[in-house]
């Protein structure tokens, strides 16, 4: 604990924040936080939810080479790293914060000078169409960025509206102008990513067509609309596909130059224009899953001219409208930008996924109209059911009630029956374990949030936990526990499907339903080892495994966590963990243990994505499976040490700077912790109405809900050292207890911390 | 002449006919004509006009071998050859006498034993799923086929609605059963021809997925719905991509054992039924251009039940109802069979391209509805602008207006703004050369055919007859002539545009338009050779090319014809043609030596797909550039011998067995010669209004038109050896002229030849 103690005073006293804080939140944002290194983050432009994700690439890599993982391919998640000097393009979409990468579709890059067709080396830029860029002449706020491209002295600026990407271009030095179009590029891309891309130049300002690839998401196909604000001279296309393409009769003509039409695997098309110095070009580029007709409509519905400043002005409005929903002051300017570019992540995923008109594509390739809903993707719900959901029941109940919405629809389009896993563009990607958008539902219903149909969605997450084929399913229904046989993370697997089941015995709607899903709840006992005080893998002839390393992860029976992290994962029942720990003062012990351990450097060494940089002890902040632990100290009698807990990660863990963020955001699950624990209260279990209470960060904070009321926090006497909470009032009356409830917040009012050392 | 009086003696005197001809045209068509070598018809199911050609495929083979065209391809261009003895399976698409080829979509094979998942070779049938089967186990009719596949003891037969294939399998034995689907089979099919298979099993007895192909066309997607009779109780998949694919999560289960899901490039599933003896399984295939949605709603509205006999009356009646258009008598039962088979392909393509609700993929692969109109696909313009498209005017006029509007569909979603050359599924595959979109429209105007925009469509032939960088139009508008230099078929493309050039003059509806196009018609003088009397490859120079074959017609500026035949290639100016060929007699002479010169054993060497038995003298009726060359006769003067002629071709060319075609069918050309020729009278250039006469075939010939009028052809005295018109009456009245025009057709009437030798 004296180290802990010790980082925070460097952190907190090392600024001492003075008064006067800028009421617009925009001015807190910094889209860099979390590009360097872990955080997976895009500093490009997009709306809050936005369809686009319009962000310079600084490089992309295969995602295999000879055959195997190309283990660097992970830097480029979000196709950007800070530490990079050369921009490839803009590409529209990108996964923000996310440990596993696809999208980086229809890439564009201004160029001046000779035509270059590949995209060059990082190591030699000039070689290809990429162009060196340096921070200082880089800026990135909510639905703007914009970069110099020093190769081509071109001031590259980008903004967004839901469905279209607007970029512009001022050529300083004028001159023969290219715009690249690479539909080869990709995040996360093999030569064979790409499955089919098509592109039609409909006039001489107007392209057509779409990018179809199996990646991450096995079928995908992305449609586009690309308007320039004048017209091209000259264009071209160039096909590099490692396979052989039918060509046919089409070799009659010559479909290099001018040639309006361009289909293959890996094309790169050229647009030409005569720029004089200063001259500057609009692109709006529109997405639809649905059809290139439905990009041209989504264009015009949202950018209709191409007007730039416009574009930015909008998209800029909507991000103060969100960002405006929390009215916060913290006790130095860094806190302020973590604080607003952490809710800012938050809001950046699910992503809206359907044309203006409310056409979609879905999970069975078909066209659907969302009837009084609007459909979102991008579920990233094993980590996001945990607070960023939870969070959206609060700031973001009408979304909430759209995300429950389109995960029903993905249900109803599932030939397995199943709610989505881990679900992106169409596709349902498999990635990680459990039914998460069970908890997701569960919360919803819980707190009573409108617009979606409880009784489909309760049978939607019992059919789910019944696909008996799915990920050792039929053993834990039958054994009580997925066998250490079945899966490498069998541990891992029967916890969070326990807690799940442990949701659905929430909002089930008979007594039968809930005895059955509460006793499924309960199988976490069933990988309970006393013996060492861990969960343990378990054969399926009931034995425990022998050879247990409890620090590792991988073979362990665990996944994204090892068995210290991993075993607390009872989210739903913490009395019961700290009764199998031998009561409140030993469970303390272990926490406290957690916290402080001192893990050999080949810890480090053996295990991947975690740096020291990243942990407190052995608890791991940079994944998920421990959010909940600095809260699990309030059950057990030691609320400080809550306290003390989720101030050093806040202090630690979130630091406002590119590198800041000690892991993946994760679709926004890290950064909505750090919006909970900074708001002094935290959803343990999701599925409850209750938050656990932490310790503020905030001096003070108004929510304004969706109801047209709102809850205000704040913290008397908060300081660095402040970090304990003396007391709490709600309205007036001091709280007995160590949460708040859903309907607290949501009928308004005043929660009051006193702090002290 | 004196060789080809002694064939005509040997053909026709063999067989004598005898009265008491059934009146069912259904009983006359024998679907296996054309089947053997050069043909290129299917013996399977369909129903007219199609979407759906079910039918099996005795071989199929790679369109590349080692990088080059692989010659032996073309035999499989509709996947059945006549002298194989097995049969791969039973796909859903199928050209008709194509020259070139795509499809055979979606191939179900039942099988027997153990389960084999390759196809076989034909030399070892037992070393996979394929079978031997016989002829004298083979019956094919209008709508109906069926096949007993040995190696399975299986009876299969096939039956179809306008967009569903119905099979249905007879599992003699009994025993372990199973269907074969093999996405990866496919018609001119090359490793990476399939972009992308997707596969869903919705329930026990229904799949849908689609098939996405790079060939001929060049962006292909065709969606299914299956639908068995009965539940399968078990399946499975293997993927036999030869690129890499992404497996990711998916890893984490067993995809091969009933797994609902499977995508890939080249799938293979299997369904497996115990089969007791004697048990028989339909399998009902419904196809989509639109989306698996689709296919299934396509299945419910015309298959929704499993009732194969029902779906084989329907399409019997639709058959006759067709075929019944023409009520015929003729001099033997071979004769009838030639007729009725040659109705029969004629009224196979074009086919119908949409969804039952009117939806359809359009050129610009976006989803569209046909508004008031059938969208059909299918369109071979360079064959067919010639006699199918003119029959329909008489026989299938709303068919003709929906054919139109299809095509004025696609100029509007064409990027070149570009009337179809050869185009099917939602793809322009260019095959071929000039833009014979035009006849069949301004044909159409002409002669009156209601259902389409007159205006819209003019002015869609003329924007497309102005697409400067179309194969020569530049030049061609420039000179007057497409320069050698720009393209090997120079002369081909010269003479193809100016007829097309003189059809946009007939309709065109100004002064100035008129004059522009008749000019340009009279463009085929500029490649006019008096010193050789050939229409010769000239250079942008203005000079003749000095080598010159008249008899090749690779490399020599001609394409599917050689100079012999080309050269007289001036359907809409027959008399000046013979001005410059000197006169009557001189024309006459030259028309004798095309008819009757000996050619070379070295022509055949090196003149692809042409053979002694397609040819008469140096006339090649197995292609189409002089298929109204035997009329020309009539303008020269000399009717006799176009009476001889075209009796001597209908003999010769056509005859009632597999082997009967001496070329390729395309799409009905040949046909639609046939049926032309038979009856009389042929459109020696179609966007007049003209027929003119010939020698009728048939004894007596009703047409039963859609406006409710009957017009009947009677041949007085008809012979075998009575080929010679002597006189022609219409509606009583002797004719003085050597045509009908079609307003006479269309009123009704009676025509009536007196026939003599």
């Amino acid at each position: 604990m004296i180290r802990i103690l010790s980082s925070i005073f460097i952190l907190n006293l090392a600024s001492a924040f003075c008064s006067g804080q800028d009421t617009d939140p925009l001015k807190y944002v910094n889209p860099f936080i979390g590009t360097d290194r872990m955080g997976h983050t895009y500093p490009g432009a997009s709306v809050p939810f936005g369809m686009v994700q319009l962000s310079p690439d600084t490089d992309t890599l295969p995602y295999e080479v000879n055959g195997s993982y190309n283990r660097d391919v992970y830097k480029y998640c979000a196709g950007y790293q800070y530490a990079d000097s050369t921009i490839v393009g803009f590409s529209h979409t990108h996964f923000s914060g996310t440990g596993h990468s696809d999208l980086g579709d229809i890439l564009l890059m201004p160029t001046t000078g000779a035509l270059q067709f590949n995209p060059g080396t990082s190591d030699a830029p000039e070689k290809g169409y990429r162009s060196l860029f340096s921070h200082t002449q880089e800026k990135a706020s909510p639905g703007y960025y914009s970069v110099l491209l020093k190769d081509h002295d071109i001031l590259a600026e980008l903004t967004a509206t839901t469905r279209t990407g607007v970029h512009r271009y001022t050529f300083n030095k004028g001159g023969e102008a290219h715009i690249i179009l690479d539909m080869a590029h990709g995040i996360y891309n093999d030569a064979d990513k790409n499955v089919w891309t098509f592109i039609r130049v409909e006039n001489d300002t107007l392209i057509t067509g779409y990018r179809q690839t199996s990646g991450w998401a096995r079928t995908r196909t992305l449609y586009f609309a690309i308007a320039f604000s004048g017209p091209f001279t000259s264009y071209g296309f160039r096909d590099d596909s490692p396979a052989r393409v039918y060509r046919g009769f089409w070799r009659r003509f010559d479909q290099k130059t001018n040639f309006p039409e361009a289909a293959g695997r890996n094309i790169r098309g050229h647009f030409d224009f005569p720029a004089t110095p200063g001259e500057q070009i609009t692109v709006r580029v529109a997405l639809s899953p649905v059809s290139t007709a439905g990009a041209v409509a989504n264009m015009i519905s949202e950018a209709p001219r191409s007007d730039f400043d416009a574009s930015r002005k909008q998209a800029e409005e909507m991000w103060r409208s969100e960002l405006g929903k929390v009215s916060v002051t913290m006790m130095n300017e860094g806190q302020m930008t973590s604080f607003y570019t952490s809710l800012y992540h938050t809001f950046l995923s699910p992503t809206i996924y359907m044309d203006s008109d409310g056409s979609y594509r879905g999970l069975d390739q078909n066209i659907h109209k969302a009837e009084d809903f609007t459909n979102y993707t991008t579920f990233s719900l094993w980590d996001t059911y945990r607070a960023l959901h939870p969070l959206f029941t609060i700031l973001q109940q009408r979304s909430t009630s759209d995300m429950v919405n389109s995960m029903l629809a993905h249900y109803d389009q599932s030939v397995h029956k199943m709610l989505p896993v881990w679900s992106h563009h169409a596709n349902e990607n498999w990635c990680m374990i459990g039914y998460h958008a069970v908890p997701v539902i569960a919360d919803a219903i819980v707190k009573n949030v409108a617009g979606f149909d409880y009784t489909r969605a309760t049978e939607a997450c019992i059919t789910t936990a019944r696909n008996g084929w799915y990920d050792g399913l039929n053993d834990y229904m039958e054994f009580g526990y997925v066998p250490d046989e079945r899966t490498g993370s069998s541990v891992s697997v029967t916890l969070e499907y326990a807690y799940d089941d442990w949701c659905i015995a929430q909002i089930a709607g008979t007594e039968e339903l809930r005895r059955e899903f509460t006793d499924r709840s309960r199988n976490y006992l069933n990988l309970w080892d006393p013996a060492t005080g861990f969960m343990r893998p378990r054969k399926a002839d009931g034995s425990f495994r022998q050879e247990f390393d409890v620090l590792s992860t991988h073979g362990q029976g665990f996944i994204e966590g090892n068995a210290w992290n991993y075993s607390l994962y009872v989210p739903h029942d913490p009395d019961a963990l700290i009764k199998l720990h031998g009561g409140n003062k030993r469970f303390t012990q272990h926490l406290d243990s957690l916290f402080t351990m001192y893990l050999p450097d080949s810890f480090f060494a053996e295990t991947e994505d975690i740096t020291r940089e990243g942990i407190i002890g052995n608890y791991v902040h940079g994944n998920e499976p421990s959010h909940h632990v600095p809260y699990l100290y309030n059950y057990a009698g030691a609320p400080r040490k809550t306290h003390y807990c989720v101030r050093h990660i806040m202090d630690s863990k979130y630091l406002p700077a590119p590198d800041g963020l000690s892991g993946n955001d994760d679709c926004g699950q890290m950064s909505a912790w750090y919006i909970f624990s900074a708001l002094g209260f935290y959803p343990v279990a999701p599925g409850s109405d209750r938050y656990d209470l932490g310790s503020p960060l905030v001096k003070e904070a108004t929510l304004s809900l969706e109801n047209g009321k709102t809850f205000t926090v704040s913290a008397v006497n908060q300081g660095p050292l402040n970090l304990y909470v003396k007391k709490a009032e709600l309205n007036g009356t001091r709280l007995d207890r160590l949460y708040i409830t859903h309907a607290e917040i949501m009928q308004g009012g005043r929660l009051v911390f006193y702090m002290g050392r």
